[in-house]
C-alpha cells in the first residue's frame, strides 16, 4: 500500500472504530447544547432532518440498529434477517422532548453500547460472520460495524450541513468559496 | 415568512452567529482530541487536506482573516482592499506541530477573537459598512461575519467526510445508503 493510499482508506481495526463512536456524544454536545432554537429546529426543506430529529435517530440506533443487529448476526448468522430499522421513529420518539435530555440519553446509551461490544470480545473470524440485511442481502459483521463509525460520521457532517446552509443568502459573494453552500442541498 | 422557509434559512443575528462560533473549539476537540494518528492525517487523496490541517488552516482563519478583516472595513471601508489570505499557511505553521497544541491554540485564538468582536459593539449599521474583497469585490460586515460562521461549519463537516470516507470499502453493501461515501470526493 502506498502512503497515498493509507490514507484515504483504513482498514477496520475495532480501537481506532472505537475512538470515532465513543467520541460522537461529546461532539454533538458541543455543537448543539445550549444553541439558540432556531438553529436546532433548522433543516434544508421539505422532509429533511433538523438537528433535534437527528439526535433522536441516532438514539433509535442505539435500541435498535447496531448491537442488537450484532447480536443477530453472532447468535443466527443469515438464518435470520435483521428487523427493519425505522428511519422515522424518532418523530415520535422525540415528541415534546429537550434537546439536552435527547443528548443525555444518546450519550449513556452509546456509553453501554460500547461497554457491551467490548464484552463481546469479537475476534477477526467473528467479525467475517454473515448476517442477512432484509433489503441489502448478506453482509458481515465488520460491514455493521463499519457502518456504525460512517452512520455516525454522516450525521455530524449532516447537522454541520444543515447549519451551515441556513446562511445560503447572509454570505453573499462568499458563497462560491462555501462547499457547504454551493453543493447541492441535502 | 413560512414556516418552511424559516427554518431553512436564518438572517444574521449576532447572538446566533456568537453561539456557533463559541462552540467550534470544542467541537473539534471533541471529535479530533486523542484520536488515533491514522485519522488525524487521514485525508480525500491528492492535495486534500486532514483534520491536521484544517485546524492548522482556521488558526490562519483567526490570525489572518476574520477579525483583521472587520478591523480593515470599520477603518477603511471599500478604499483598502483585504490582504490576500493564504489558504496553505497551515503546511508551514503546523509542522513539527501536535494536534493537541494545534487545539489548544485554536481554542485561545478563537476566544482572543470572540472578546475582540464583542468589544466593537456593532450596530446593524455597521454589518451594513461595505468592504473590499481582492477577488469577490465588495462586500459587507455581514456578510463577512456570516462567512465566518459558514466556514467553521464547512470544515467540521469536511473533518467529519474526510474520517467517514476512510471506510469506503468496509462498509460493503451500506454504501448505497451513506451518502457521506456515496456522494462525489472532497
Amino acid at each position: 500500500m502506498t502512503m497515498q493510499a493509507s490514507r484515504t482508506r483504513r482498514s477496520f481495526v475495532m480501537e481506532e472504530a472505537v475512538a470515532i463512536l465513543g467520541r460522537t456524544p461529546a461532539t454533538l454536545d458541543a455543537m448543539l447544547r445550549g444553541l439558540p432554537e432556531g438553529w436546532i429546529v433548522a433543516h434544508e426543506g421539505s422532509d429533511t432532518w433538523s438537528p433535534f430529529d437527528i439526535v433522536g435517530h441516532l438514539i433509535h440506533g442505539e435500541q435498535a440498529d447496531w448491537l442488537p443487529r450484532a447480536r443477530i448476526i453472532l447468535e443466527h448468522g443469515e438464518a435470520r434477517a435483521f428487523d427493519r430499522f425505522d428511519r422515522f421513529a424518532q418523530f415520535s420518539v422525540s415528541e415534546g422532548r429537550t434537546l439536552a435530555s435527547l443528548l443525555d440519553e444518546f450519550a449513556a446509551l452509546r456509553q453501554k453500547s460500547l461497554r457491551e461490544l467490548a464484552m463481546l470480545r469479537l475476534t477477526d473470524s467473528d467479525l467475517d460472520r454473515h448476517g442477512r440485511h432484509p433489503e441489502l442481502g448478506v453482509v458481515t459483521l465488520r460491514q455493521l460495524l463499519a457502518t456504525w463509525v460512517a452512520h455516525d460520521l454522516d450525521h455530524v457532517m449532516q447537522i454541520s450541513r444543515v447549519l451551515g446552509r441556513q446562511y445560503s443568502d447572509e454570505v453573499g459573494p462568499w458563497r462560491a468559496y462555501l462547499r457547504i453552500i454551493r453543493d447541492a442541498p441535502g
